[in-house]
């Protein structure tokens, strides 16, 4: 097997959903117990009226992708620009995308558009990711 | 209580240790199973030589500052940026710390310098923060 090389163009995604047990989880790690995340009665009363994931929780699955797909294992990761456009609620699918959109001549180092879609279809978090290639 | 208006240059700061069990909660929640992370023996063949702590995990405090302590309540996350700069050991203690660089005039928006030091003193994740206040 010979190991494709990288090109401007590829993308890949994976589809996820988090759940208030998800959710929870990511509170104690991040130390994040906004009950804007946890607490439906809370959320009721902002204008989101319903619980909504961490940001950085959404961003999390770029770790994966980047890691796990493209560009895949032995990646290191440098940099992340992360915008925060729309919120995703608890118990949504997401759809999490990389895409390569530049590769530097001069050392192995890629840059990533990041995105994730609601299950409706909305951009709700955007960026991009800088990976050290294997 | 009056509530405390923003000034730049405050700070907040929380300490914490990323150990076995919080990487592979981590790792089921961005789907990034990196044997670097997760597995000693994978760990000690490469440059680490021992497993490192996911660097988005480690960015997950900065969630936690802003949302818990500075601005605090109410506020709403709208970007982050995030260069990874050096690697933090799992079982480490890290700590986190933002601090307001900016406030602008025309709308409540304010962006935060982000760090993450090892227990050492390095500084392992630097970056900047944009939060609407409450």
């Amino acid at each position: 097997m010979s190991v494709q090389p990288l090109a401007v163009g590829q993308k890949a995604s994976l589809t996820k959903c988090f759940g208030p047990a998800e959710v929870a989880a990511f509170a104690d790690l991040s130390e994040d117990f906004n009950p804007l995340h946890l607490d439906p009665a809370f959320a009721a009363t902002t204008v989101f009226e319903r619980p909504i994931v961490h940001g950085m929780l959404l961003a999390s699955l770029f770790s994966g992708l980047l890691g796990q797909q493209l560009p895949g294992k032995g990646s290191i990761y440098l940099g992340q620009s992360l915008s925060f456009k729309q919120p995703v609620f608890v118990g949504d699918e997401v759809t999490a995308e990389v895409e390569v959109i530049a590769l530097r001549d001069d050392k192995p180092i890629a840059t990533l558009a990041t995105r994730i879609f609601t299950q409706g279809g909305a951009l709700a978090v955007t960026g991009e990711a800088v990976v050290k290639l294997p």
